[in-house]
């Protein structure tokens, strides 16, 4: 198959690359522990090269799309938010070009956009203000995910990609119209390891037990908040009602459930879940105690959205 | 004056004590850097004679008692919680003597039990069991506070006992009936130093911020959770929303808030902080927010409270 597209995504942590035909489908992928914050302000260009010369070499003029924190501040170059309500055009036309003398010898490369939405927010005697939130790499993966599962224009769903920054997205239209981050994966790792609980919890990773998950989430939907739930980590063990090896399981349904009562669902609603492998059985899991089934678009997401931006700049 | 008790609160960081005179009138205070964490299994009776043995040697046969995590597993000598509803005679009655030989020469050495208490908690598809929930040495607070405040047993109060985890005592007719633990401190001080916020946050402690403080604990009584409005910590410094020096004070005001969310308040209720001055002005301005002023009984209630104990032991 001949590369048409080098597809990117390069996080705060990782940098992941897929050569792609024209079509989509993935020639090779490489993944390198070169997230952002192991590069230096000006050493984008190198680590780039050093990762996918090779590819870039031997397709001259290959088009190369990133995602990811690659686009932030902090990133290779800044490439503006684009603000909700978007679609997948406003993306696709508002990519950030590296100019090419930071870049490489040949071909083309651009950065796309990340959103921002705002929400009803700050309120005092006076006045009714709006919150601002942000994402960059989710946006690409929503519409690769649309895309995949051929969602029409008419349909309306809600997109959920857990991790350590949890996105819940509102899709109406084929556009998304606004989103919600939760620290839940940053959360639960900041309880298991550096809390008081992590003393009650075993150092090692716990095998995952479905139960006691399951006892986490129902605990977690009744009300109340995580900074009182959680203590029961530590009571439960105390009065050995829990099993030292369930706990970590426990924990894990306590904190993604508080993310799933913060939402206001109803069993009607398409919901669409994009995550690996053991994220999706876990919100799986939990998203059945709110009556909920979702679909999975599958892996690979990001490059079926950066493929079909690509197919707009061929057209 | 004449010492009448040595009255200890030794708790997971720290160890203090004082001399009390028959009416709790304070002699001479002492604090020592040596919480139970800082103690070897068979060292606490050599602590122990190391920071109060002078006192001990003044006033032979002097009653000793001890509140806090010294009566937990990992402390001198376990003390059984006594469970709730529980009264100032309860804990009076149920005191955890140190044998004699393991102790000090002189002198009668107690401890105080915690509580524990069980709320409705776990539900499956068929049964309903419930929560645990423990305290040592705020049950001595508690009814510290109830005599210094000179409340009846005929009136009901919410006590808030604010700190690394915060307790909210239910008290009815001189008794508590039942407390629920929060792990705010210790939840703010993760999320101000271990998270992605505190890249954002400058890394030195900021001036505290009225109107930011405010405005943190409005966004989190509209409801949501925590896991999402810590992210906002984030995103109003990104858009320059918010001071960077107000940051801190903006996410104090989120954690509490969360925690006030949380409660079931009414104005009409009687509420009294039991705090330290600077927790004492942050609940006050949170606890405005729902419409409710409290009372504080002042400082030294673990005093007033040891001393109602000693003087049942003296009649």
């Amino acid at each position: 198959m001949k590369p048409a597209l080098l597809a990117v995504d390069w996080g705060t942590s990782t940098l992941r690359g897929a050569l792609l035909a024209a079509d989509g489908a993935v020639i090779e992928e490489r993944a390198f522990a070169r997230g952002i914050l192991t590069v230096p302000a000006d050493g984008f260009a190198d680590v780039f090269d050093e990762c996918f010369g090779d590819w870039r070499a031997a397709t001259p003029g290959l088009l190369c799309l990133m995602v990811g924190m690659v686009g932030s501040r902090q990133g290779w170059q800044e490439a503006a938010y684009c603000a909700c309500p978007a679609g997948f055009a406003d993306i696709a036309e508002q990519l950030s070009w590296i100019a090419p003398g930071l870049g490489s010898s040949a071909g083309r490369i651009a950065i796309v956009p990340g959103l921002c939405c705002e929400r009803e927010g700050l309120i005092d005697a006076t006045t009714l203000a709006t919150l601002p939130d942000v994402m960059r790499g989710e946006e690409t993966q929503v519409f690769g995910a649309l895309q995949s599962l051929q969602l029409q224009a008419t349909q309306d769903a809600v997109m959920v990609l857990p991790g350590t920054h949890s996105k819940w997205v509102q899709v109406t239209g084929g556009r998304i119209t606004s989103f919600t981050t939760f620290m839940t994966g940053e959360c639960y790792a900041l309880l298991r390891q550096n809390s008081i609980l992590a003393r009650t919890l075993s150092a090692d990773e716990s095998p995952f037990i479905e139960s006691a998950f399951v006892q986490g989430v129902q605990i977690a939907l009744r009300g109340s908040s995580l900074l009182q739930t959680a203590f029961s980590v530590r009571t439960l063990a105390l009065f050995d009602r829990l099993s030292a090896e369930a706990l970590e399981s426990y924990l894990s349904g306590l904190v993604i459930g508080e993310e799933l009562r913060a939402q206001s669902l109803s069993a009607h609603q398409r919901v669409v879940l994009i995550a690996n492998a053991a994220l999706t059985q876990r919100y799986q899991l939990a998203l059945a105690q709110c009556g909920i089934t979702c679909e999975s678009p599958g892996a690979q997401v990001t490059w079926a959205g950066l493929s079909a931006i690509a197919q707009t700049l061929h057209l």
